[in-house]
């Protein structure tokens, strides 16, 4: 018996616009869970090296987990994966909200699909059966008028919608994939891999909920993780202000990312701040399926250029430091429409800020002239010439033509040592993170499979701030030193990226995951024990965790990706210029070392490529018998 | 606060005649918890490499744990440490019965023993104080006259007493240290280390049982690991027939040793076997410490030349075996014989047996003449001269004197080829068990850093024959073949290794643990939580376990031991020459790879030596300080 699945897996062939369900059986689940995980392997299968990520080879994977869907706060995520149109590696990025738990009511475990659309499609899966429908009505509409034309076509309010907008249909390589106006798997342009298929939307309704093995249980530890987050402080300040609460915190630690990566603090920091988000536009709080930590904002203004629409929800942390202080603009209800008109087109609001200020530090240093913008000055702190990068982007047109290919494209297309200001990780922009100040999360960015990325493992501060007796079920009894990089920080990184990627493999919001927040290792095992009926152990889901990160280290392997790309960019090798951390650097040879022994502690070679022994180690001997290994 | 500590270890200097009391804290504890890996801690610390084992250089360790004295079945072992004198690498060797948990009510943790004392004496622990006495009165005196003597002139009849007989004062290499009369730490001639410092015995009485952090929780788990014994088919017979029910089934299987290893049946089975036993010498059920297995047999026998005392214990199967199958002896009461006799002068069964046989094939060879033994034929089958042997070793007395040294040692001494029937590994002579038909049993005989030891992983049948959903909380999914050596079998040894050496460092009887017996992995992990009220892990537990065997492993490292040592004897890569494996042997290249793929698994080069990646991960980066690394 199967707990906490529906067993089945439908495979999508738009090519042929056929459909068949798998059924992979137990150790199949037990081996590759969900998320991130599950869908590096359809990946392995069935992506060839090589291949161009916006043509019809391409594989894009819906992975959803043995939890999706249970009743537990924050257990409600899911993995849209591709290979990335940004980076040519494995692109993969989660969301929350209804969409994932409504796809799991609806019969299945994942969707994997193959191939592309002669013409606009959208797949609409209700109660374990999948139809592929035509498009044309929706196709180039925006992410509200597709969602609010589907419901009317599809006569039923209660739809769940994965959808992009012009931007993903325009091939904008950060383009995102959005559900209900407010959720967003936002990086690796896995919405330009939609669009490439003729792929509008997928489109989710039932109401089987896969039968859990022990559901008093369930409910049991449902309560006690509720009752933990009413009380404790990481959850509760994130139910009072969201994440906007970290404004104030980088720019007072000396690490808001400010003017293009190159200032750790931000003068108009208070105008963007937690206090003026809450006194200003905020609305009411936004949450995601089942949770009750309410991290969400949503919000409203009323003005003729900068008015905000509810319905699009408010911007948070990541997204007010990119259109925010990167941009050095200081507007708050500009930089929430910009976020607003990104949800609307579907564009990732990181690549977006990054982007922006790619250009303007261009346009600062004579890169870029009027000549290329059509006569407009593309200056630092102009809130409206971002709001129209932003429209040009997502039109792709004029300059954003250009700039919708992300920093590390647009710098090769434009020359002139543009490459100099395009901050990317493996040809992604990156997050609002200063790893000058933090150098576990320097290296979370380093060696994220999808390039620049923060949800790879918890910052150091976030780790030491927290209590030492609940880390010790992972082994990390010491505290480490966010400013330092050296062997205790490789080690801290290699056990606490394991610790992180469970949330991607499982589909556990970080926000409800151990360790940063409310739940303990031990309620974690205790769940997933009750959900799914194994007799698991932190043990085996760690190893889970593990051979999703090996998979897709395999898979950008294969792609060609190595050692010179996990790295940082330049200007965290430089001193800070201002602030509290002023002169911090990362020292090129301590985190290269650093690097160097986390392949080591990895099980990996000197070349970073997981061993035959890691591979056999984690039950993937599989990949041995191809060209991979 | 430390539950189920004492929080105190024991450092006694018998050169000095001085004591003193280490109070480590909590992080020491849970990084190096107990029996192997806290007793590896003190001996990487505190013996020089290449030291002679025999000398007052050598450091003695009697290592208990957190859940040592727990009211559970099966919680009551503790190791004896030292550098062996028997092979050279770490010695160590665990008992169960009654002193574990009465040292634990003594006040002490672990006792260290430094030094050598001028005189005879015994250590008497009591209520958190010792005391080093004379022990002119007992020296020379067996065990049982030992314990009666010692008992007396406490004037306390609840003493537990771990000393050794006439054996470990002659420096027999596998000189054992017995408890109770019924329990002994038999392997690798601590009794030798003992009687080189001049300590004829650790007594131990107490009435502090150190507080555990939730007793209610404890004795919940208790009770249906209780319940479950009554009915866990494995539990049953050994409650009924004790381990003596191997005989029979190894001997069908065709892997029951025999002839000096040669062979793998033996037409004698029937007489020794559990029907026999408990219809001919059977007395009783013993048992140990809160244990309700009750697999210990006591026996008597009216006879006068192999009459039994029932307070010496009865043989079990490795006895059975040893005295028994290998030197083609079918006498049961004159193997009880020997068995005692070994108990009474405090030396190994296993060796004891291995060294008879190898003793009988060297005469069978013409190696060994009647002009070596004093006119007496060695002949196999013949059970008066094993008694006779035995006696002579353990009085250093006649042929004596060679064979009290170990095979190894006896081969070199005798010449003329002897070697080629000397079967050890590293110097240890093997327990009874035929890796021709259990290659994973094999890699553990190899892998022991012990020398030939069958405490490293449980084998392979026993892995198979279990319950699959019971071991996936390690990773292990699919079931493995007996007979093959392959990539599978390294890495189910790989992890089984980790588990089993749980029992080890935790002091957990193998009869009462994961993964062959009642117990489950997540009840271990509750019953370890509520007995330290530390918030661990399966994962926690496991990296304790692997730090434990690294830790052996650098120890052997530094005293010479590397991969050519890693082997099994030569008679395995032979095919059995009867029985229904008829033609089975283990290949002696696949056998190499299996190694080989056992080091990348486990962090270790090609010589066999764990990275300094592995030891960082393990937290026992100190050991990179040193000429270790």
């Amino acid at each position: 018996m199967l707990y906490g699945y529906n067993g089945k897996i439908l495979h999508v062939d738009l090519t042929k616009g056929t459909w068949e369900i798998e059924e992979p059986g137990e150790y199949w689940y037990r081996t590759y869970v969900g998320g991130s995980a599950l869908a590096a392997y359809y990946l392995l299968k069935h992506v060839k090296p090589g291949i161009d990520p916006l043509s019809p080879d391409n594989v894009l994977v819906f992975a959803l987990s043995a939890v999706t869907g249970a009743p537990v706060s924050g257990f409600n995520r899911y993995s849209v994966a591709a290979k990335s149109p940004l980076t040519g590696t494995i692109g993969r990025t989660e969301a929350g909200g209804y969409f994932g738990p409504e796809l799991k009511f609806a019969g299945f475990d994942a969707v994997v699909i193959y191939g592309k659309s002669e013409k606009p499609v959208y797949l609409w899966i209700h109660n374990g059966e999948a139809e592929i429908r035509d498009a044309a009505s929706v196709w180039g509409k925006d992410n509200i008028q597709t969602l609010k034309m589907l419901e009317e076509e599809l006569g039923d309010k209660r739809i769940r919608v994965a959808s992009i907008g012009q931007a993903g249909e325009n091939l904008a390589r950060f383009a995102c994939v959005q559900n209900d106006l407010e959720h967003y798997n936002g990086r690796t342009g896995m919405g330009a891999v939609m669009g490439s298929k003729n792929l509008k939307a997928v489109v989710a309704r039932g109401k089987n909920r896969p039968q859990m093995a022990d559901p008093d249980k369930v409910k049991e530890i449902r309560k006690v993780h509720n009752d933990k987050i009413k009380v404790h402080p990481p959850n509760v300040a994130l139910n009072t202000v969201g994440t906007t609460g970290l404004i104030k915190g980088l720019n007072d630690t000396g690490i808001l990312p400010t003017h293009n990566f190159r200032d750790g603090t931000f003068k108009g920091a208070d105008k963007i701040n937690a206090d003026t988000y809450h006194s200003t536009i905020f609305e009411s709080k936004g949450s995601c399926y089942s949770c009750s930590v309410k991290c969400k904002r949503r919000v409203s203004y009323q003005d003729e250029k900068y008015g905000l629409d509810v319905e699009l929800g408010g911007a948070e942390f990541e997204t007010l430091s990119a259109l925010g202080s990167l941009c050095e603009i200081d507007n708050l209800p500009a930089i929430a429409k910009g976020n607003q008109l990104c949800n609307l087109y579907g564009l990732d609001t990181i690549s977006a800020g990054c982007v922006v200020a790619f250009a303007m530090e261009c346009f600062e240093n004579g890169i870029l002239t009027t000549e290329d913008t059509g006569g407009r000055e593309i200056n630092f702190g102009d809130a409206d010439v971002m709001i129209w990068l932003i429209e040009e982007m997502a039109a792709n047109r004029g300059i954003g033509k250009i700039l919708s290919q992300g920093v590390k494209r647009a710098a090769e297309i434009i020359g002139k040592g543009a490459d100099e200001y395009a901050f990317h990780i493996k040809g992604q922009e990156l997050p609002l993170h200063d790893g000058r100040g933090k150098s576990g999360m320097a290296m979370g960015f380093a060696l994220a499979p999808t390039g620049g990325e923060h949800v790879e493992c918890p910052h150091d501060v976030a780790f030491t701030g927290n209590d030492v007796s609940k880390l010790s079920a992972v082994g990390l009894l010491d505290p480490v030193e966010p400013l330092k990089t050296d062997a205790a920080k490789a080690r801290f990184f290699s056990i606490g990226q394991k610790v992180w990627q469970i949330n991607n493999c499982y589909g556990i919001c970080n926000f409800c995951s151990v360790p940063i927040h409310a739940m303990t290792f031990h309620q974690l095992v205790e769940l997933i024990r009750a959900i799914t009926g194994w007799d698991t152990s932190l043990f085996d889901i760690l190893q889970v965790s593990e051979r999703g990160t090996v998979m897709q280290r395999v898979f950008n392997n294969r792609e060609g990706f190595g050692p010179k790309d996990d790295r940082v960019i330049r200007r965290w090798h430089e001193p800070l210029p201002d602030g509290p951390l002023k002169g911090q650097s990362i020292d090129r040879r301590a985190f290269r070392e650093a690097i160097d022994l986390y392949y080591e502690l990895s099980g990996w070679d000197k070349d970073g490529k997981p061993t035959r022994a890691k591979l056999i180690e984690l039950n993937l001997g599989w990949l041995l018998d191809d060209e991979v290994a």
